[in-house]
Parts: structure tokens; C-alpha cells; sequence
């Protein structure tokens, strides 16, 4: 292992100032989300402060990706929330402890899946079902916040439960006031406070600077209202309470085997969507920056992050979409903006702790609920129900799937829609009947040109790499075709297109030709790729193969049409 | 519907003969199998005579296939073992109970399988894998009937049990000796006499069948023997008992609730698994005969007869290998064949019951032993080692896997197993960068062929379709060319080998352009087919293309090499 990270031997020292600046306004920045998430999550909202500092610094060290900022994020938390709140209350010391280990396994996990090179495992997923199950979550989550809002406390997490509370014992008092006003200002800030700034003449670039300042002043500004009105006192409104003062610590733990057995399937779910999450947004960046992302070095780095997050605040933590955008247009372009960062976030959990102890919950599901509406992604649902009937399904059911069922139910459910497409498009491969084209070398579809056949003879090209998944399909068209022309007594299949066979695949091959040659037809092949060759010498299929193997489709077609007997060579 | 299976109308009378003496050849010879296979599930042995009545009508009526038959197989049986011993005492009511709700709920399973065309499913796994799970089943049976040898009730169906309760509790008694004597005297015929008697000069067909009725020729000795000895009464060798006299009727039960989902699991995985075999070998049968099997109605037929097994006889049925072996041997041409093996069985369950009340298990233990041995597949296995590292990985993890874990965990890491593969497989598609071969119109790999390329231009051949699962692999790859060649202009997407391009495709692809466009390159496409560009037209990703869309790569190159300015259509 190298002493230093690839970033930073040597370090770009012109870079230095940009992501020292970088680091401070992202710290800045993200303290309302980091506070928000940790509460969406179930836990006391320092965990997300604290979270903030040596997990980011341990996902510098290891990650791969320049500029991705790790750190609370909103579908992690929400995943922690719904699969930790049947088992403990949230809050108390029991779910604070299963938390971290939450973080810790999946932090393994992903180390593992790093180490192993399963990064190819974060395509698990397609997009529509990513989209469908970001919206379906950012659904759940708003439900989630409305408690804040409405003093109650629902038994579950699931929509239908929340509902059923907030009929049930629903009020409106201050806390609502405040929560609603919150809503109002930070919709406003997000929707048009952009625009406004730009037509006043501000640059795109400063006026997106104070639309993100925005949640700031406005826990600054609801928690200077408590004070000045004291109404956590008076009127009993909820905030987040005093902060253990001085540097967070490591607590060190050991799961309890009966710990890690009964979350195995949520430990499991915030790897594999932190996993997705992360590669996508890591990959997307690194092409914009003309950079390349290692996916097994970046698993290895947000387990890392992981590891170290659930000795150091309980709190699994992602690649956050907002955090990682505000890191990009503050200017970062290394990780030492997020080192500086977490050092920066280190003084503000030492020193201005205190001042969020009088921060209204409300206002902080408010802010939540604005983030997590922004990640309703109705384009990309309706983009890909016009695009793709199978990919609207699958964005849809995963949405829906997630929202009545549950997250966990609900990514089940996309990963079923997403390989059942997958084993469904691999199982059609494209098959064509070829011939050739007159007076030519030419050989094309017969469904789309005019060529001429031998009779007696098939030629059918294989157009996609032969796997157990598909081999029922060859086997079918190559049946219907033999049964349309009775008489045919040569099979030729043209690989060109076949990069790999794998063992089903040569093993049904080798079936196929017996089959073929009980019943007095020669199995042919040509075109056959070097590589696909060197591995079937030695097979029964090329010992037994009752046919030829041509170099080119124009002498397979030369040979037959000549009456060449099979196996001459 | 219609009134009449599609091959009764008309039925073709010449093949009348060899039908209904084939059904009667098969239910003579499958006698000892059924009853054998029912004490394997841990059912009263005359299950497996009820199974072989009314499902196979149903099958012979709403399958597909002409010649397989269906019936108890060793698979299902172990797995309804299996799955059924932990819950309740084998032949207990409560177990006969849940195996026929295990044969409904997987019944009903196939038949909406069937009926929303889910037959590609039956994809899920590659050979090596189904080799690994029949071999690790196998060395599970042969140790599931140790018992009968030895005396012992071990209390679960792992093999660690199995040797324990045979080291404590193992003894040597008559019900031994019969069993190891039927052994020796099985496992003679099935490897050596078929050889013997060619070599006495009996011919091949004769030969085989005399080699398949053994069985019945050893149940019928050790019946005797112990009649004449009055083994079961006086040496307490443990017989079949006696079986219900007269017809079997329907026995109409509704499945609670609880059962339902206590059993959910199991009754995918007999589903699964009873799909995958059936049509499998269904395939493999029709391509041989030269017919097409409907997949989708192969399993219609399936989830038929186990909706009728579960109310009559009350155990899974599934295509029997050996059945259907049997069946084929015997020249049966039709499903009549099994219509008149059903009604033959008929008249051995009402007539020739009682004959087998005395039969000692033993027996019937030592067929199951030497049926099990002989599906050992070491030879597979090994050659799909050979053949390919990823596949006889596969495979020795599946076998290892039922024989330590279990059946349920061992098939489980099956399908694991095989859709990473195709993941992996999936995700690594073939890209080539091409040039153009001097002087020609021909474009070839620049690894592998002398070309010529245009400065600052990539041309980019895709030889597979884009979807979900490879396009990170694009992305990297496009990413690693940019970076070698620094001075790109132009990137042209060679896409005569993509039949599809999922939405997810599209979405990478529009960013893909936005990125490439905002880094001064220009994105073409060259050779894409209609359907393709149908769907794309209208997308952004059309809308915001920032270069060219080319008929040929020729005329791509010789545009660029012009210098024809992009997006001059």
C-alpha cells in the first residue's frame, strides 16, 4: 500500500487554494443537511456532525473519485430509520448502537465487495429503477417529517401508519408554525430565489452560493426566534438539545453475532444502494472531469468511510448528491478540500455546538421534506414510460413497490424488475436467416433483402455471445426454422458476432450436433472469433462436429453450393 | 380452449399401437421408482403410485411436450424432504398435509408462470450450475437413506446429522443385509448387464429393457423373501405397510394462510427447479424429435398436474428423467402413452396394492441409492472446469453448497452464482477502437490490424446491445481512449452490432453528449439500425446531439477527414 494517496503524491500545489476554499463553504454548508439527516435517520442530530469528520477523511485517503463528498445522506438515513425503527426506539442507546453496526457491516461489506472486484455489482440496477426507488423513498421521507410538524409519533415507518397517526392526533401549534414558515422560505429559496437574484444582476454563480446559504440562515434565524421567544419553554416546541461538548471520540464496540444476524438483509441493502449511488454519481463526475474512477478502489473507500463512521458517530454515510454538487461549485479539486472540510467541521462540533442546542426539529424536517421533494424524479419516470413500456414498468413498480411495501420490499422489487429484464434481453438474442446477396460476397438477412439460398442448406447468424441464458432461444429458432424447410441437410452458424461460449453453451452446441447428425444434417460453423476457437479445440463438440469449420461465410456457401462433402478436411 | 390437446385432433392412428403398449411398459417399470421416491419425500410409498394417476392425465391433456413424462422425481422429492422434516414428522398427517401444499402452491406458481409467458425464467441457471445442484442432491439422497439401512431417525436431513445419528445409533440387522444385498444387485445391472447381455447376444433394445425391469424383479424377490420368511415379523425388517385398498379419490383441502407463507419459500424453489428440469429436458427432447416445445405451455402442463397431485396423492411431481427415458425406449410417440399409463397404474393401485404391503423399504432405499449415484455428474463438473474457470467454480459451489448448507441455501447460491456470471458477463461488452484499412472501405480493429486513424478523431465499434448493466464499462472505456489520445475532437459511435439501447442507455448516452459537447467533442453515431433510431428520435439525446448521425463509417470518416464542419445536416 502506497503511504500517500494517488492525489496527493505529489500533490498539484496549485490546487491549494482552491480546495482549502472549497472545504470551509462546503463545511458551512452542510451542517443544516448533516444535523437534517442524522434526524432523519433516527439519531441525535450530532451524529451527522460527527459523521462529518473522520469518516470523510478515511473516504480521501482510500476513495478514488476527485471531488465525490461522502457524508450523512438522505436515502441511507431513511433505510437506517425504516429498518432499525420496528426493532428500537429511535434515539434510544439500543438503536444508537445497531446504527453503527448497520455502518459497520456495510462498511465491510463493501471493503469485501471492493477487495473482490464485485464493483461490476453496482449495475445491478437500472436507472428507471434507481429513479423509481430515489422517488419512492423521497416519498416515504416527507411522511417521515411530517411528525415533527404534527407532534405526533407514528408506530412505523410505513405511509399507511403515519397517515392513520397524524388523522388520529395530529395538532397544530408553534412547532407546525415554525416547520410550515420553514417549508415556505427554503421552497421559495430553491424554486426561485435563483432566478430572482440572476434577473437583479447577480452572477449564476454567487446567486447559486446564496441559494445554498440558505438553510443556514434559516436555522440561524428559527434558532435565534426560540431564543429570543424561549418558546422551546414556553410553548414546548421540540429542538435538538444540548450537545455533548469537546471533540467526539471513537467508541470503540463488538456486534453481537444475534446483532449482525438479524440485520444481515438491511446491512446488505445500504451497501448495495450505497454502492450504486456512489459509482454512478463517482463515474458520471469522473467523465465530466476527464478523469478515471477506479469502482473497486471507490467501494474500498466508502467502506473505509463506513468502518470508521461506526466508531465515530454510528452513522452510515454515502456519496451525497447536494453535498458532492456544493463541493464541485465551491471549486474542489482534490480530496484535501475534504479533509479540509472535515478539520473545518472538527471546530465547529468543538466550539459551536452549543448554539444548535435551541435548533427547532421542525425546522430541520423542513428542510429535509424541501430536499427530499426535489428528489421526486416525475421526469425520469414519464422519460422512461415513453422510452421503454419495460423500463416505465420497472421505474413505476419499484416506486410504488417502495412506497406501499417498504424500502426494503421496494429494492427487492427493483432488483427483480432489473434482472428479470436483463435475463429477459439476454434470453432474445438477434438470429438471422442469412443469404446471399446475387453475383456477390455479400451475405444478408433474408427477411430484409433480396439474396438467393442454397437449397438444403440454413445459414443462420448468431449475433450476440452464446451463454446459458439464451441457448433455449438458438435452440427454438433453429427448430422452427428446420421445420419450415423439411429438407435441409446443412446447419451452418455463422459467429462472427459470438465473442464467448460459455460451458452451457458448448455443451448444447455439442448436444445439438449429435441431435442434428442422428437425423442426417451436418452442423457447420464459420467465422468463428480466434479466442471462441482456441477454447472449443478439445471439446466433444469439435471431436464429434459432423460438419466443417469454414473461415468465411462465402466459402461455406462456395462448398455446399459445389456439393463438397462434409468433414473433408 | 379447445376441447381436444392439440395432439388428439386429429390423433394420429398409426402411432395407436405403440402408445398404449409403451404406457404400459412404463408403468410396469416406473412401479418400484414411484413408491421409492415417495418414502424419499418422506411420504406413505403409495403417494407415489396416486401421483402417477391424475397428474399425468392432467399433463398428458395441458402440456406440451409428446413424450415426457411426468411423475415423482428424485429432485422434487428430496427437496419436499428437505423443506417438509423441520416442520413436521415425516408421514405424519401434518406433513402429508403440507406436502400437498407444497405441490398446489407450486402448481399455482407454474401456471401463472406459464400463463404471463415468464418461460425464460427457465434461463436462470447454466448447466454447470443445474450439474452442481443434481450432484450435491444426489450425495444428499444417497445419505437420506442411510437410515432405512441402519436403523437410525436422524433429526435432520444435513449430512453432519446423518453421519452422527449413523456413528451413535447405526446397527447391522436383516433390514441391512437386504438393502446392501439390493444394492450390490442394482448397481450390477445398471453398470455391467446391459453389457453382459449384448455380449450373450441379446440385442441392444432388448437388452435395456430387461436391464430397467431389475427393480421390479428385485422388489418382487425381496417381497417374497420376506413372505417366505416371515422377515418384517420376526426380525422387525421394516415394510411398506399396508396400502389403502380400492381407487384413489380426490381429497379436497384449502391451505391456511400461515401454511402459505410458511411455505413460500419452498414452494418457489420446487417450482423453480421442476421448471428448469422439465424444460430443459422437454427442449432437448422436442429438438431430437424434430417439434418445438412451447415453453410457456410446458409449464401450464406442469402447474396442472401438481394443482391435481395436491388433491390426489398429495406430493410435487415433475418430468422424470428416467420416466421419461422409459417412456421413450418403450417407442411411446404421443402423451396417449401416458393417458394409458395413468390407467394402467389405475388398475395396479386397485388390483396389485396388497402386494406390496410386505415390500421391505430397504429396498426400495437401495434403488433410490443407486438411482442417486448414477446422477452424480462428476464428469460435467470436471469438464466445465476444463472448459471454462468461472463455470466449474460455479458448479463445485453449487454442489458443495446443497451438501453443506442445504438445498434451499445450496440452489440459492445457484442462481447467485449464475446471474453474477451473467452480470459480469453482461458488463463486460466487446468495444473496439477501428481504422481504416489503407485504401479500402473496410474498418478493422487497430489492435489487431494495420489501419489507418484520422488525428483527433475516436471511432468507437460497440459489438453489443447498450443496456443497464454495460455502460459503465462504455463509460470507462470511452473515458481511458480520451485520456491516451489527449486531443479528441470527434467521437463516433460505431453501433451496427446494438440492437437495443435501454432507457437507461439513452439517458448515459444524452449525458454523454452533454459532457463530451461541454468539453469541445463532438459526438456521432454511425451504422445504427432503424428500430434503434425510431426509438431515439424524439429523445434528448437527439434533440442536443452535438454531431452527426452517419449511414456508414465510411462516410463518417471521409466527413471528418474533410473536415465537414458537425451537425451540418
Amino acid at each position: 500500500m502506497r503511504l500517500l494517496p494517488h492525489w496527493a503524491s505529489p500533490y498539484p500545489r496549485q490546487h491549494l487554494g482552491s480546495d482549502v476554499l472549497a472545504g470551509i463553504i462546503v463545511t458551512i454548508l452542510v451542517i443544516p443537511q448533516s444535523l437534517a439527516y442524522a434526524l432523519l435517520a433516527g439519531l441525535p442530530p450530532q451524529a451527522g456532525l460527527y459523521v462529518s469528520i473522520l469518516p470523510v477523511i478515511a473516504y480521501a485517503l482510500f476513495g478514488s473519485s476527485m471531488v465525490q463528498a461522502v457524508g450523512p445522506v438522505a436515502i441511507t438515513a431513511i433505510m437506517t430509520y425504516s429498518v432499525l425503527a420496528p426493532i428500537a426506539p429511535p434515539g434510544s442507546p439500543a438503536y444508537i448502537g445497531l446504527a453503527a453496526v448497520v455502518a459497520l457491516g456495510s462498511g465491510v461489506l463493501l471493503v469485501l465487495c471492493g477487495s473482490l472486484r464485485l464493483g461490476f455489482l453496482a449495475n445491478l440496477l437500472s436507472r428507471p429503477v434507481i429513479a423509481g426507488f430515489i422517488s419512492g423513498s423521497a416519498v416515504l421521507i416527507v411522511f417521515s417529517q411530517l411528525k415533527h410538524f404534527f407532534g405526533v409519533e407514528p408506530q412505523g415507518s410505513d405511509a399507511a401508519t403515519v397517515i392513520r397517526a397524524l388523522l388520529a392526533d395530529g395538532r397544530l401549534d408553534m412547532a407546525s408554525a415554525i416547520g410550515l414558515t420553514a417549508v415556505a422560505i427554503l421552497g421559495f429559496a430553491r424554486l426561485w430565489l435563483a432566478g430572482l437574484l440572476e434577473r437583479c444582476g447577480l452572477s449564476p454563480a454567487a446567486g447559486g452560493f446564496v441559494v445554498r446559504l440558505f438553510p443556514l440562515l434559516v436555522v440561524l434565524g428559527a434558532t435565534a426566534t426560540v431564543i429570543a421567544g424561549d418558546l422551546d419553554r414556553l410553548h414546548g416546541v421540540a429542538v435538538v438539545g444540548r450537545i455533548a461538548e469537546g471533540l467526539p471520540g471513537l467508541t470503540p464496540f463488538l456486534p453481537a453475532a444475534g446483532e449482525l444476524q438479524q440485520l444481515a438483509l438491511p446491512i446488505l441493502l445500504v451497501a448495495l444502494i450505497g454502492m450504486v449511488q456512489n459509482i454512478s454519481m463517482g463515474q458520471a463526475l469522473a467523465i465530466r472531469r476527464r478523469e478515471r474512477l477506479d469502482a473497486n478502489a471507490e467501494l474500498r473507500g466508502l467502506g473505509c468511510a463506513n468502518i470508521v463512521a461506526a466508531f465515530s458517530g454510528g452513522m452510515p454515510v454515502g456519496g451525497g448528491v447536494s453535498r458532492t454538487a456544493v463541493n464541485v461549485a465551491a471549486g474542489a479539486q482534490t480530496p484535501l478540500a475534504s479533509i479540509v472540510s472535515a478539520l473545518a467541521m472538527l471546530l465547529v462540533v468543538a466550539g459551536a455546538a452549543p448554539l444548535f442546542a435551541r435548533l427547532p426539529l421542525a425546522v430541520l424536517a423542513a428542510s429535509i421534506i424541501v430536499a427530499a421533494v426535489s428528489m421526486i424524479d416525475l421526469r425520469s419516470l414519464r422519460q422512461a414510460w415513453r422510452y421503454d413500456r419495460a423500463d416505465g414498468l420497472a421505474a413505476l413498480g419499484t416506486a410504488v413497490g417502495v412506497f406501499v411495501l417498504g424500502l426494503e420490499a421496494g429494492i427487492g422489487l427493483g432488483i427483480l424488475f432489473s434482472l428479470a429484464t436483463l435475463l429477459y434481453r439476454a434470453s432474445t438474442p438477434h438470429i438471422a436467416v442469412i443469404g446471399r446477396i446475387p453475383d456477390s460476397e455479400h451475405f444478408r438477412n433474408v427477411e430484409r433483402y433480396a439474396v438467393e439460398t442454397l437449397p438444403g442448406t440454413l445459414f443462420l447468424r448468431i449475433d450476440e455471445s452464446l451463454f446459458f441464458g439464451n441457448l433455449h432461444a438458438l435452440e427454438s429458432r433453429l427448430a422452427s426454422e428446420l421445420e419450415k424447410a423439411g429438407d435441409t441437410r446443412h446447419v451452418v452458424l455463422i459467429m462472427n458476432a459470438v465473442n464467448r461460449v460459455d460451458a452451457t453453451a458448448m455443451e448444447v452446441l455439442s448436444d445439438l450436433n449429435r441431435d442434428l447428425c442422428g437425423r442426417g444434417i451436418a452442423l457447420h460453423f464459420a467465422e468463428i472469433k480466434g479466442p471462441v476457437q482456441d477454447r472449443l479445440i478439445g471439446t466433444p463438440l469439435w471431436q464429434e462436429l459432423s460438419g466443417r469449420v469454414f473461415l468465411s461465410v462465402n466459402d461455406a456457401y462456395t462448398a455446399l453450393a459445389s456439393g463438397t462433402p462434409p468433414r473433408a478436411d
